[in-house]
């Protein structure tokens, strides 16, 4: 109970569900409070675009408290979740803020949804080089490394160090990968080559490399073939059945199915390989006493409550989900309308509980998958229906437009692609600090 | 002379002032380098609204390469100048990129207009407390420090600490000074208000101190008065004839005209007094064997040209312009349409040079001042005509999408003002990594 007398409900993390759970709740007769460590909620699908410069940050993130601004009883808190107290029904809070004090929050049932991050398959050394495009903040990072590399092939006199500094590496052939792919060979090819004059950004090379034997692995065959294809014309080098054993500042060690490994010389990688669900999983199985699995997901009730636990409900990316019938723990694909459809069902779950009515077990709705590799071109796998090329595009468009958050972004994100569609530009292609490889000196005045 | 044979001009500063002669000198047969640390133009007068949350950086500042894609005989470069070398006509280039080294590079003609930025009183330990908002980075720094303060009274619970979060302390009342204290005050009292649940963003103080007798000095004193009515009907307290003489992170000195001082206890500073040229002013001061004034701008002859160098011009924030007449050095307003002017003379006696033309000695056209106060309210001055409220305003709108750069800019802008205007949100809230106060860890892991 909070100090109001209602039911308290606290939700860590305003990703795809949590939003979606705080959205339902704030229409029941219960106190919300949001948890995040961010002030906004990332439309994280289109923050490829973003890391290459086609939208700008303000067009895909909206503030927490402007999308709840209408909701008296919800209330958005900025800070990190280190941890749960489930015996006293207590998170504990650290602060992002500077100069502000960790506390607890107080809950009566708790929502937890933490998302995941990219796993560099154990070696955490490579993360500083291969960067991923996961939250915001590195977004604008691999942004100003892309950019910078063509900038620094400008002003580079050695041919093969200007030849390093245009080869760019992406890892990881799911979604995220081959659209990264198609958009820096996108921005070589069609952006760059009128601005640059002693060096040729056409002469870029994209190499994708892919442990599997295709692209998009959670696609049907055909529709990875057809991918692959679309992305070989956009000059991408697709490197199947290749794993990536070592990553150094300025190359890139591969290794083949017959065991050799070959040395690929670059300067600008992009990690979006293997996946590891947030550390709050590992917290609530160990407060649960339950086991987590290979990729750090922790196993949930079919009803996505905590074993033992029924006032803690976990989903999204972090949880499998246990199968009513067979008991095994179930993964579903790390997409957003898994997590929208389970936030949606766990704030059900509380509202139904609290009038005294059961609930049926969790079961997810496919509706389809879709991924874009290039401008106008895209797969989709809509219940069967298999689509590729512009319809693909078209119905990705219309997908994507359809849930960015807010009107205004919208209308911006629609603009700035109407423009770039036409004249093959880009608006957002801003070297700022955020996005600059830290140097001696700003981290010194920094410290101060 | 350039390998090509053409006449080599190099250009030191994408600002205002660089641009427009970039672009004369784009349509002559010369060869052309532009030299920015930025790979972008600043559409500086917006950029208080970055800092407050009102746009996006994408929308005012423009990759310098897109500007010139159609230019063959332009080539931009970037990097920072670090001095020059007059006797051999070299510039010479720090790198701003990692990984990449310093060079030199030679010119037949140099124009330099490296503007200008804020002085701290000679205090620049206040630098890091008190951010100034002239550079796209520290706006987003003071953006975020501005929204951080609203969340960390969110979750402070001693009224005392609650209220120093809720107090901003903007020092200097010129355009940027009243435009920055006006949208704080805009943005507690319209914008925030309905979105926090434990803290009251309303009870939010702005201060404006400043230590001449009225704000907006470079505006006739009637405007004067009729800005300051303004700003205090947003809830501004505007403190005149007071002089900051201490800052520290939890408060701030000033002392009033009778030598009395008093700390006001407040968070987050922002940093408006005060201008000092580039240090470029006094490399080519010492470099010509002439002193820098008080302000550190170098004086020119009347035609922007070095005094004994007619091969190196310089214009813009940096100089002041000797008077044919008096022969004293007159320092024009630190103004766009200064520099603007400046640099389409620069260019234009470049190429009257090369024709064997003569050139008159500089003139400045002054077309008005304008300045902006909140929503839907400005001053303007053009030619003697004093206008304010909303008809100001208007022009100032007028204006300011006029000279935005780049068609899809303009479009974005009115876009997000339209929405701005209507519903009193802000579509650029975010609370990014660039923008936090760095933490120990964040320093720690960028040192690895």
């Amino acid at each position: 109970m909070n100090t109001s007398g209602r039911h308290h409900v606290v939700v860590v993390g305003g990703g795809f569900g949590g939003l979606q759970a705080v959205n339902k709740l704030a229409r029941a007769d219960v106190d919300v409070t949001l948890v995040d460590r961010n002030n906004y909620h990332l439309f994280q699908p289109l923050n490829y675009q973003v890391a290459t410069g086609s939208l700008s940050p303000g067009e895909i993130a909206v503030p927490l408290r402007s999308i709840f601004r209408g909701a008296p009883r919800v209330r958005v808190v900025l800070g990190e979740v280190t941890g749960f107290n489930l015996y006293d029904r207590e998170v504990a809070v650290a602060p992002v803020l500077p100069e502000t004090e960790a506390y607890k929050l107080r809950y009566d049932t708790l929502l937890v949804s933490g998302g995941s991050s990219y796993a560099y398959f154990g070696h955490e050394d490579w993360r500083s080089t291969a960067l991923e495009v996961k939250s915001l903040d590195s977004a604008l990072q691999v942004r100003g490394r892309i950019l910078q590399a063509f900038e620094a092939a400008e002003v580079e006199t050695d041919p093969a160090a200007q030849e390093r500094w245009l080869t760019f590496v992406v890892v990881g052939a799911g979604p995220t990968g081959v659209e990264m792919a198609g958009q820096i060979a996108e921005l070589a090819r069609d952006t760059l080559p009128a601005e640059f004059r002693t060096s040729d950004p056409r002469a870029g090379k994209v190499l994708l490399i892919e442990t599997a034997d295709r692209v998009l692995t959670a696609f049907p065959p055909s529709l990875s073939a057809r991918a692959k294809t679309a992305l070989e014309k956009l000059g991408v080098t697709v490197m199947l059945s290749h794993t990536v054993v070592g990553v150094q500042s300025d190359c890139v060690e591969v290794r083949a199915l017959d065991g050799t490994t070959t040395q690929i010389p670059a300067r600008t990688f992009v990690w979006a390989a293997g996946v590891t669900a947030s550390t709050l999983a590992r917290e609530l199985g160990e407060a649960a006493g339950t086991e987590v699995d290979r990729s750090g997901r922790v196993t949930v009730e079919p009803d996505l409550t905590l074993p033992g636990h029924p006032e803690v409900v976990a989903f999204g990316d972090m949880v499998r989900v246990r199968d009513p019938k067979s008991g095994e723990g179930q993964v579903l694909p790390g997409l957003a309308p898994v997590a929208m459809q389970q936030g949606r069902y766990a704030a059900g779950l509380v509202i139904d509980r609290l009038a005294s009515r059961n609930t049926p077990p969790f079961r997810y709705l496919d509706k389809g998958t879709l991924a874009t590799i290039g401008r106008a071109k895209a797969v989709a796998d809509i219940r069967g229906l298999r689509l590729s090329g512009f319809v693909a595009w078209l119905t990705w468009l219309v997908v994507h437009l359809f849930y960015l958050i807010g009107f205004e972004n919208r209308l911006l994100v629609l603009t700035q692609w109407a423009f770039s569609f036409f004249t093959h530009g880009r608006g957002a292609r801003l070297i700022t600090e955020a996005a600059q490889t830290p140097t001696r000196e700003s981290v010194e005045s920094a410290r101060e």
